[in-house]
C-alpha cells in the first residue's frame, strides 16, 4: 500500500495521535492495565468520530476500519505506556496540542456530515461531537463525570463556532483551503485565547446564604 | 419556513420540553456549567428517540437534525438554567409532566419502528427505549447509575405495556387517534396510579438475618 | 414457529445465556430491582451484539429483534432474580461459562462483519466487541469503570487472537466447522489456562519509591 500523503488526511491522523494521547494518560493515572490504556487511547482519539459516522449511518465507521487511524490512536496509547512519567511534565503542550485536535476534529466531522447530506444542523452537531465525544467516553470509561460538562472551560463553544462557521463557508460554496485554515486556526485560537485569558462559562447561580440555603443548586 | 401545527409532532415537543427539564435540573443539581445544563436537556429530552433512530437505521436521528426538537430541548435547558430556585418547588408538576412525556415517547417511538418495519418485538423494544434512554443517559452523564434500574417504581412497566399494546393495535390496523389517545392516557394514568398507590417492584430477597446475613443479595 | 434446532444458533443462545447469568448476578449485588436485573441480564448478553450490529449497519440488531436470544437473555436474568443465592456459590462455574461463551461471541461476531463486507480490520475489531462490550456495559451501567480495563487478566487478548484467526480463515477461505471448533476452543483454553497460571497484563510501572513518588502513575 502507498503512503497516506494527503495533507487532510495526515492531519486527521496527527489529531488522532493527540487525543489518544490525552486518553492514554487519563487510563495512565487510574493505573488501567496495558489494554486499558490502549482502549482509552483508541475511544479518546476515535471515539468522536465513531459517534458521528453512527449517527449519519457511515458505517463501518473509520475508527473501526481505517488502519491508519487505528495505529495513531494505539501509536499515541504505547507511547504514554511506555514514556507517561516525562510526558506528565508536558501538560502545558498537550494542552495546546488538544486544541489543535479540537479544530482539526470539528472541520473533519462537520465537512463529513455534509458529504453524507444530513442537512445543516445535524451536521453541525455531528461536527461539535466529532471534537468532544472523544473526551467524554474517555471520561465515563474511567468512571468520571465528563469535565467538559462542568469545568466552565470555553471547549465546545470555539467547537461550535467553528462547526457552523464551516456549515456556512460549505452552504456558501467557498469552503477551499484558504477558508479551511482560517477555521482551524480560528477555533485554535478561540481556545487558547480563552484559556489564557481565563474565560469561564456561567454555572446557575448560587442561592443566597441563608437557612434555607442547603436546599440550592 | 412554516408553523409546525400538526397535532402529533406538537405533542413531541412538548414531550422532549418536559424531559429536557428533568435533565437540566438533574446537570443544576451537579453545579454543571451552562453547556453541561444544555447537554443534559438535551441527552434527556432527545437521548431516547436517539437510541431508538441508531437501533432502526433512522439516520441521522431525528435529535440532531429536527430543528423544533432541539429548540425544545435547549429551550427546556435553559428555562431550568434561569429559573431553577423556582422549578425546584414544583417537583409535584414535574412528575407529572414527565409520566405524559414517558407515555408520548412510547407511542411515538413504537409507530415509528413499526413504520421502519423492523418487527414487532423489535418495534416495542425501541418504543421502551425511546421511553426510558433519556432518563439513563441523564444518569449516566451525571456519575450515576441509573436510577430506573433500582428505585423499584414501575416506569418501565407502564411504558412496556404501553409498546406492547401500540404495536398490537398496529398488527390489528386499529392504531387511529382514539386507540392512540387511550394508550397515552393509559400509560399516564398507569404511571401516575403506580405513585399515589407506593407500588413497587421487587428486588431480590434478602437473606434471612444471621451469622452470614452479610453475604447476602 | 419451528424449534430452532441449528447448531451455530443453539450455541449462540447459550452464550447469551450464560452471559445474561453475569449481569444478572453484577444487578443482584448492587440490589437493583427485578427490572434492573433484567436489563443488566439484556446488556450483558446482547450488548455485545448490539454495538456490533449498529457498527457494521446490521439494523435492527438481532439484540433487539431475534426473540430466541431475548428469550435467552431475559431468561438468565429470571433464573438469577429466583436463585441468585445457590448461583453466587457456583463462582468457578461461572467463569468457565464466561470463557465459553467469550469464544462464541468472538467467532459470531467476527464471521458477521465478515458477512457484511466491512473489511478485515474492522471485523476483528466488532468481532473483539462483540466477545467484550456485554462485560463493559454491565459495569458502566452498575455505576463501575468497566473491569476489563484495570484488572489485568487475559480476557481481551484471547479474543483479539481468536478474531483474528478468524478474519484470517475466512480470507483463506478454510472457515469450515472444524476450524470454527478449533478457533473456539482456543480461545477458550486461552483464556482458562491464563487464569490457572496467573499471566497478567502489564500495567505502567510504578515510580520508584521517594518524596515525589505520589504522583506516579
Amino acid at each position: 500500500m502507498t503512503l497516506p500523503i494527503h495533507l487532510g488526511t495526515a492531519l486527521e491522523i496527527i489529531a488522532v495521535f493527540c487525543a489518544a494521547l490525552s486518553g492514554g494518560l487519563a487510563a495512565v493515572r487510574k493505573n488501567f492495565d496495558l489494554f486499558g490504556v490502549l482502549v482509552l487511547a483508541w475511544a479518546t482519539g476515535l471515539g468522536g468520530g465513531l459517534i458521528r459516522d453512527v449517527l449519519i449511518g457511515a458505517t463501518p465507521p473509520v475508527g473501526i476500519a481505517d488502519w491508519r487511524l487505528l495505529a495513531a490512536a494505539f501509536g499515541g496509547g504505547l507511547l504514554i505506556f511506555v514514556a507517561h512519567p516525562r510526558l506528565e511534565r508536558m501538560r502545558r503542550s498537550v494542552i495546546v496540542l488538544d486544541a489543535g485536535a479540537l479544530a482539526l476534529f470539528v472541520l473533519v466531522g462537520t465537512t463529513k456530515g455534509l458529504e453524507y447530506d444530513v442537512g445543516f444542523l445535524a451536521a453541525v452537531v455531528v461536527g461539535l461531537l466529532t471534537g468532544i465525544g472523544g473526551g467524554i467516553l474517555r471520561d465515563l470509561l474511567t468512571g468520571e463525570s465528563p469535565l467538559i460538562l462542568q469545568d466552565r472551560q470555553l471547549y465546545a463553544v470555539p467547537a461550535a463556532v467553528g462547526a457552523v462557521a464551516t456549515a456556512v463557508a460549505w452552504r456558501a460554496d467557498v469552503l477551499n483551503v484558504w477558508v479551511q485554515a482560517a477555521i482551524v486556526l480560528g477555533v485554535f485560537g478561540f481556545r487558547l485565547l480563552s484559556i489564557r485569558l481565563g474565560w469561564a462559562l456561567p454555572t446557575t447561580p448560587r442561592r443566597r446564604s441563608g437557612p434555607s440555603g442547603m436546599m440550592g443548586g
